[in-house]
């Protein structure tokens, strides 16, 4: 026992409770890749997970987590991206409401996507052309007010941390002698659930956050030693423009190795490549981390890496190398 | 023993032969698809085969069925695509000179892959924008006469069609109890070799060709009780263009339940449905089965229905619904 908010206890119980409602999903190999890189790679693929991303493990863990009284009376959060289309597929599993607050400029596919699990969607009254955190928080706040439904934050909470940790600890128990582990860090919720895992597993091996440039907060922060936020990232992975949170800045702080950051040319780069060599679809945040391989970030020459590709929900119309078809 | 060119026995001995030298591929399932097609889908997903398509099965079997005298001499084939890609890669592995002969319009990246796996590219001279079949063959003879390399055919052979015929049997063995099998349809190497893996599984599966109602020479051969040749196919569905062989015609006219016949833009939007929902790479002829299944040419309502994705060397600058960007 610790005083700590979240253990690698939590993350087991976590495995425990999504087990068989989320996939075990696969890690891929590729000789094409270990050639260019010069290293190891094992890539496991969260693409395949349900709803397209990892997240679906912490919204899973956080929705079975509460007791049925609260429970039906639904859960709540504020996301345009992943996170909402994870917690109505959670929502809709367990038979419980999930409402929604979401900007009204969000991506198509990512309103489709809430709409299709179950979700229900309150858009946010905005003056500028996103909304602000106060604007997502006052429409949240509303939303709570009326049906008392369960808050879930995207990645600052310790019930989101626990199930993103399982991704690692699957990939631990499948891969247990990792040199390195990489992982994007936007929130922090996968990159601080990770190093619960490596710690849990005993694991000499090193968990490395990566990031792009134009959205290094994470970086700065361990440097200043303090949350630094980010401020207007302009980065094509949009799932990482997002600052860190108390709970997963100790947890990064304490555990992870390094943060590493690309550019946004690797980042397209990286995407491509898997698409063109490993034949699968992932979105641009998780590129992120073999983008740093291919921009050479880190010393991994002849080791043995684990990469974790968080999610595949690209927008098949706006690929950073194509655009749309004219009719 | 029957007096068949091409049997059971000779799969099970190709299964032997590649054993540890390609992929067992994996099987999908996607719950997304089973609602939208009201069917209990399996999808064996010869995209992540070495080379990124199925050919390396008959390709493998072919060049490591060669007698070391005869191996030394090399292997010659013609092809503008991913047969061309399966030999280079099958005689790299063997050791021994593999001599391609292309158009030179070829797609580049098909070009690229020819050299990545070391194989030797012979340019065809054409009088036309694409060469005859009497300008191959002419190309192949003078590389034949020089080098006494053995002549691969791309499908109409008893060693690509035994090839091609495992990755049925690895599929049936997983799932025994297909009601249908869903392959796409080109010149007909990776269909007849189905045919004897589901009669050698003593499987009840109904063996379905699939192929582009602009290149439908196997439906029209199979009514008409002849070969009728493909001439000038215009399909996206690039490794579908060629016509029946006569090993291949045999075995397809005898065991395969039907042909059906699928449009451009139903490839297009099945080639997408795979990208979206199943997060995998595709190229446009192996979205001929899905395209079949979202157009509704089969009634699979409620049955399980595996699906040959054979391959993902798809050419992302051209995606069927994108472009490339401008620079």
């Amino acid at each position: 026992m610790t005083g700590d908010p979240v253990t690698f206890d939590d993350v087991r119980a976590a495995r425990a409770r999504i087990e068989g409602k989320l996939r075990k999903t696969p890690v891929l190999t590729s000789t094409t890749l270990d050639r260019l890189f010069g290293a190891s790679l094992r890539l496991k693929c969260e693409n395949f997970q349900r709803a397209g991303v990892f997240k679906s493990r912490g919204a899973f863990n956080t929705v079975f987590t509460l007791g049925d009284a609260d429970a039906q009376r639904g859960v709540v959060t504020s996301s345009s991206g992943n996170h909402a289309a994870a917690i109505s597929l959670a929502a809709r599993t367990r038979g419980i409401r999930a409402y929604i607050a979401m900007p009204k400029n969000a991506l198509k596919s990512k309103v489709a996507a809430v709409h299709r699990y179950g979700g229900e969607i309150i858009w946010v009254e905005s003056r500028g052309e996103v909304p602000t955190t106060e604007e997502y928080d006052a429409t949240v706040a509303r939303v709570q007010a009326e049906t008392r439904a369960n808050l879930v934050h995207p990645y600052n909470d310790p019930r989101v941390i626990a199930g993103q940790g399982t991704c690692a600890a699957e990939f631990l128990e499948e891969c247990p002698d990792l040199d390195f582990l990489l992982a994007p860090v936007g929130g922090g919720g996968l990159l601080s659930g990770t190093t619960l895992a490596a710690r849990g597993a005993r694991s000499a091996v090193k968990v490395i956050g990566c990031e792009p440039e134009a959205a290094d907060d994470a970086q700065r922060s361990l440097r200043a030693g303090h949350i630094v936020p980010q401020i207007g990232p302009r980065t094509i992975a949009d799932g990482l423009r997002t600052s860190l949170g108390d709970l997963t800045f100790a947890l990064i702080s304490r555990d992870v190795e390094d943060i590493v950051t690309v550019t946004e040319q690797g980042i397209a780069e990286a995407m491509r490549l898997a698409y063109e060599v490993l034949k699968i679809v992932i979105e641009p945040s998780s590129a992120v981390p073999l983008a740093a391989l291919l921009e050479r970030k880190l010393a991994v020459e002849g080791r043995k890496v684990g990469v974790i590709l968080t999610g595949g929900n690209a927008d098949l119309d706006q690929l950073p190398w194509a655009r749309p078809a004219e009719r």
